[in-house]
């Protein structure tokens, strides 16, 4: 049998722009390399037993690391299994995944793409900065900031570019950000044009400076912005000043820390990270079986003798019915007997049950 | 109260795209507002009783509609519902997403963009062409195809972007694919440059023409290829070449009909769809109540006098515990009978009650 690759955009770092395909592959996964992700939570879906490799990429060693990815997506393929070769945005725009796609052709691997949302776009987005808008520019790019600022050769066509496109964005430009100002002037695009930086783009964290060609590289300094972050440049910066959504959400800002049981977490923590905290969990509370089952399972053996159940907590029917499927029995034992409970929730769940 | 407006992508025509945060959106959604999109399914997730607004736009009604919508969106919200405006793609790449925003913003209406997968790259990785490719190309631009063919001075700056641009995506361009052609060979891109024409993308229905900038015009007459593709010029496009993936599922070309039962469809059809499919769902059976409970009812009452009770199928499952609970009873009624199961999937269906 031969296994199969999904090159899988991840989207960026807010883990509700993955893909619905995408959170499939990843299900149903036996192999997962993964990129360093600004969230690792997406992982959190694979299935037990699924294999996770870090393949976290550092600019110093790109070129080898590239080669052994390739070579460990073909192996894992050839033993048969399904691999999803997870990236950061979009596996095609600057994510390589181009090239991992060629080496498995060249193996006869069976491959799909499965396409994500790109930071290039969405990042501005966050941001409150729509990379198109009709009058403000029909054409708009995307241009790898990875060009090496030491090099004299840059392959990208300042002459051309600096006026010829309405909204450029520089992924990863930060580093480079004085290269690309200055090319840009020198190639007659106005100082005066609008700039915005954007760093941890969709997250929590996300730090938006704004200026212009002339002033950004000394405001980017001043606010100390480091890596990663993505530069965009163009008159649709502006719009920002009217469509900053995301910074303006009522916690945006905010860490909150939640302490609650890991299961029962998620849906505060998805709640507050739509309203824009930075939620940190840290569970001070674990539900566990009882050291013995002794007198409950006396309790169930009994059954027929009680009037009444009562259960006063989402936990406590979870516990209850697990422990009667464990003794080969189930909820007909309950036949004649009165239910109560203590709250909605656990009404809802025993109602399920 | 006040309502809220979540601007959000829907992806391209294979469904799968969308992201999990639309998809969540839709499902909580009070109204949808929604542009013609390539396949209705997603709007298949929305609650019952929510509102679903066709807001397809014609090429010739552009202006007036946009208002419309930018007003009906503003209105829905001020009456205090939650409301989606779901378009394809991304909706701030030539989505107008942007000006709805502004429009909103103007109003005081509180909105939220979710990004979705952009046709501009999710279509070319379908065709197996990656937009951007190390040492091909470290830029890439999107161009909209909307521009007036008739119009003299083109906002597109031809002379710029011919050259100074790796990838070329035009987005809806191949009604003007005479215009865009003409200008890249008189603005110096040389004429064998290969050029991808791609139709329908994404869905089964993809369809590719691959050409140079010289003969691509007459290529494209030749297939009759009609709206609405997408243009892509570079190098990249010769790498489909190797990774043209998507057009060699074992399924892709076929139309297959499923005739199963609605609900229990979905699985076939998404396995189908995997494979490249084109299905169409064509339900000739239905599953309906009985027309009288009478018998059902009385057996459901001497429950006690019954040894064994045999489930056939999962919609005998379904039909009988409904019926148990509109009785107001529950499983609890099977005390001490046996239960008999036909096939594995009647099993798991009745290990779930």
């Amino acid at each position: 049998m031969s296994g199969k690759v999904y090159l899988v955009g991840a989207g960026t770092g807010d883990e509700g722009l993955m893909t619905l395909r995408g959170l499939q592959c990843l299900k149903e996964a036996d192999v997962i390399v993964y990129d360093r992700l600004a969230s690792e939570r997406p992982l959190d879906v694979t299935r037990k037993g699924a294999e996770k490799i870090y393949a976290g990429k550092f600019a110093s060693h790109h070129t080898l690391k590239q080669e052994e990815i390739n070579v460990l997506l073909a192996q894992k393929a050839q033993e048969g299994k399904v691999v999803v070769r997870l990236k950061g945005g979009d596996p095609f725009i600057f994510g390589r995944g181009g090239e991992e796609a060629e080496y498995l052709a060249d193996q006869g691997i069976d491959f799909e793409v499965v396409p994500g949302v790109s930071s290039a776009y969405a990042v501005p987005a966050y941001a409150g900065i729509p990379v198109t808008q009709r009058g403000h520019t029909s054409t708009v790019a995307f241009i790898t900031g990875h060009e090496d600022d030491t090099k004299d050769d840059s392959d990208i066509d300042w002459a051309h570019i600096s006026t010829g496109v309405g909204t450029l964005v520089f992924l990863m430009g930060v580093r480079n950000l004085e290269l690309i100002v200055k090319n840009l002037i020198e190639y007659g695009r106005p100082p005066e044009t609008p700039v915005a930086v954007i760093r941890w783009g969709t997250t929590p964290q996300q730090q938006t400076i704004v200026g212009t060609l002339a002033d950004i590289v000394d405001k980017v300094r001043e606010a100390a912005l480091t890596p990663p972050a993505i530069t965009v440049v163009g008159e649709v910066v502006r719009l920002r000043e009217k469509l900053n959504w995301f910074e303006k959400k009522p916690l945006f800002g905010k860490t909150i820390l939640v302490t609650r049981a890991r299961p029962q977490a998620s849906q505060l923590v998805e709640k507050l990270s739509q309203r824009g905290a930075q939620v940190i969990e840290f569970p001070t509370i674990k539900i566990v079986p009882p050291s013995s089952f002794g007198e409950m399972d006396q309790a169930i053996q009994d059954m027929a003798r009680y009037d009444w159940v009562i259960f006063s907590s989402v936990n406590g029917v979870e516990s209850f019915f697990q422990r009667l499927r464990e003794l080969g029995r189930d909820v007909r034992e309950l036949k004649g007997i009165k239910i109560a409970v203590v709250g909605p929730k656990t009404r809802e769940k025993i109602e399920d049950m």
